[in-house]
């Protein structure tokens, strides 16, 4: 753990200290986490009774807090925190080198500074660039591409022809480049069409543990800059999807679709093949998308629908029973009142 | 890339040339994405105009295109596509041979033409079939069976005791063998119940990625010839799963239940366990089966009803609180309705 | 396979003998897969005819049955047969030793008894219990704890300074301690928040195959004692799992989400971040849960509701197209009711 005084801190983040600049923050926590020595945030107003309590010698917040010393003020609490975190414990990255016990082709080209650890297998006509780490067990396919500083998780593996680009991070046990699910029938049987196309990760891109990134039939898988993605989610094969944007775990996307930039599909979203989602569109979790989006709206739902629209019907849905009860009832009252006028006339006659 | 004639792709496809049989076709690609050498398809009408407007040499059609000089004319234009691709681009199939970086047991039997790559481990009593390969890091348990010409990809573990048939096709990191989810009570606490039986892949079986398999309590969990099976899907034990059917990513089944053939289970289904769905059923994504399915029948939503039913439903779903509404208004009219003779009643009292 | 006398067997479950004690057990079977010389079980009543007919040389049942000779009585048959086949059937756990196609760092401390099998590697600082088994190219990253009698299988992964209870199960390619996907904005940007903190699985945990355990953020994202979780789960940052809780395949708990004790999450559920579930709360398969849930209820639907309500309002579903339809014609109705009078009235002036 590296130690800084706040007024370090505040440089950093382009903050500014109210207190004593020259506390040394030795360490981070979270809120009632923290002992004296620690910097913690508190991301919002609720949080600053917690804050006022807490055993930290500093607090990153938009604006000072009564009973809090030390506040490193910012704009944007998560985002310093999220700096003063990487700048007090740098991330541990292995010694550059290539194991011994490595299976690395003559045929690859490796950059400067590259880590190949333990059983990690990088096939001919491969590159690998300045400064990346592959963990134990990871394996780059033939001809695969991957840029400068990419961290690759154990397990990893990039098959044939894939590009991965600068500053990616792949967690452990995920896999790019698998086949595309593909098929054409041939009477009942099921006929495998050849997968040729590659899958493209562009800079910045993070994948999440579990990940299944499918090739090309013929083209490319494309995940565009600086878009994340948690663990266990699904790509399928043709799939474009913007910058900026974030799909949570266990969500899957069906072939040939686009998502635009800056979109967030939630956990365990279904998107169908052969659609188009605009950016900036929220998709509430576990929600069907069957049909092309717009950008910028919010969907909820199976199918998904505008999401305060799905909202309002979730609410009446338990109630779906007692509608049933009062239409039979209407419709019993409404008989009766038909009947009544009749009956009436009967007597009136 | 292999070289051919239209004429000699003719041949090999059971169609017939309109146009120049004698063109050199060098490649393949998508209708947009084709340059002069290419062959491409349309698999419907639709895509006429796409592919007269194309670069490519050929197209493949079920009929002739106005516009397009050379037609290869079939019956099932993809059918003949996925064949012409693993034509003019052969699978690149690593060379035979066991890796000095394998750790393969004495008493493993390995057939001719087997290519074991680095870190792979075949454990004793092992069998693998001709022609089979295994990518880096597969392993295989004590007294699994892989038939010939099967491809594991990187990381694919087949646990002790599986059998897997001939021409199977698993993709990375998926685990077939794995214990199945069961316990029995002991009070709060659960214990494991032993995980004896194993699983059976026929013959043409696909998985995808991180494809979960569990082994039988007792017994056998079974995927029939020519299933194909997305990434990222769970078949849990004992279950058995009919011949040529697909299911779609993320897709799981539940416990001892039994799916048909020619079944298709969209993206992200979840089946219950001990049910039955018949032959040739198919089931809208994220839908959740419950209860037993008869044969040809498609079915959607949670619980799976008739798939014209659920349609129907959902789209009046969203109108919910409108519905409300108006039963709301409707019992106000009513009781106005009702109320108003005994008005006049008094009126006329 | 160990052979016992069906004594034997009732003195290791707590039962008593109907019938011949002495009678010689040598497997273990289905009701119908049985052959003479297994014992099988019948768990409830309603498997006892097919226990009668069985070929089985003893059933383990609650009670005598009719045509059965020989019954090994105990309370929780189920319970019994998994002590039974335990027993019949020990894992074949391999010897001791460290392969010499390991790579376990000199500054790992390996207990007594351990199996660390090929191209598993074990980094500086780590440590593995006695008796534990690390199946080939299970990966423990530096200063993980792994405690005894644990048993991790082909390609799991421990990242750095998680901790493993005693007597823990996990089965291929799952991932215990990958980042937590968290992310601060910076304008359209995401920019990682550091995740500095760990794992911790208490004793007795059992995670199936390609499970993802998220590391926290900041301190423990926590599994308690016994809690069984299937394939395929998602574990997001910071969640704490309270203790002999069950959670079915592919469901997904979002992040710093809290889990009570002895509760039941069926396949696919999804849960939302930052909530509280309480104890021994039962949620139905594919539910989302979205807000807190009170100990003890059983909930289903997405969002989730009482699962009684949730089933009274999805029977009714499928009947909103009919509902409408009622509506629009009580509208009708009512509304010529309504002129009726009017009508009359003309008449009558």
């Amino acid at each position: 753990m590296a130690e800084k005084s706040l007024e370090e801190l505040a440089a950093l983040t382009g903050g500014s200290v109210k207190g004593n600049g020259k506390a040394r923050i030795t360490g981070f926590a979270s809120l009632d986490g923290a002992h004296p020595g620690d910097i913690t945030f508190a991301a919002e107003k609720k949080y600053y009774k917690a804050a006022a309590s807490s055993r930290a010698s500093a607090v990153i917040a938009a604006s000072g807090i009564e009973g809090v010393e030390n506040v490193l003020l910012v704009k944007n609490p998560l985002l310093a925190f999220a700096r003063v975190v990487a700048a007090l414990s740098p991330d541990d990255r292995p010694s550059p080198g290539i194991s011994a016990r490595a299976d690395v082709h003559p045929g690859a080209k490796i950059g400067k500074g590259v880590s190949i650890q333990s059983f990690c297998v990088v096939e001919d006509g491969s590159e690998i660039g300045d400064g990346t780490v592959l963990y134990p067990g990871v394996c780059i396919g033939k001809g695969a591409l991957v840029g400068a500083g990419c961290v690759l998780y154990q397990g990893v593996v990039i098959r044939e022809g894939c590009r991965i680009g600068d500053n990616v991070i792949i967690h452990c046990n995920s896999v790019v480049g698998s086949d595309g699910f593909g098929y054409a029938r041939d009477g009942a049987k099921y006929v495998k069409v050849p997968q040729r196309g590659i899958v493209i990760l562009a800079e910045d891109v993070e994948l999440g543990a579990c990940v299944t990134v499918d090739r090309a039939t013929i083209g490319e898988t494309v995940i565009g800059r600086g878009t994340k993605i948690d663990n266990l989610v699904q790509i399928a094969h043709n799939v474009k999807i913007g910058e900026d944007t974030v799909i949570v775990a266990q969500a899957g996307i069906a072939g040939s679709t686009r998502v635009g930039s800056r979109a967030q599909l939630g956990g365990q979203v279904g998107v169908a093949g052969h659609i188009t989602i605009g950016d900036e569109v929220g998709v509430g979790a576990q929600s069907g998308v069957t049909g092309d989006l717009p950008s910028r709206g919010v969907f909820s739902g199976m199918p998904a629908i505008p999401h305060g629209e799905w909202l309002r019907a979730a609410v009446v849905f338990p109630k779906l029973p007692e509608l049933k009860k009062k239409i039979a009832e209407l419709e019993k009252r409404l008989a009766e009142l038909e009947e009544g006028p009749k009956g009436q006339k009967g007597q009136e006659g």
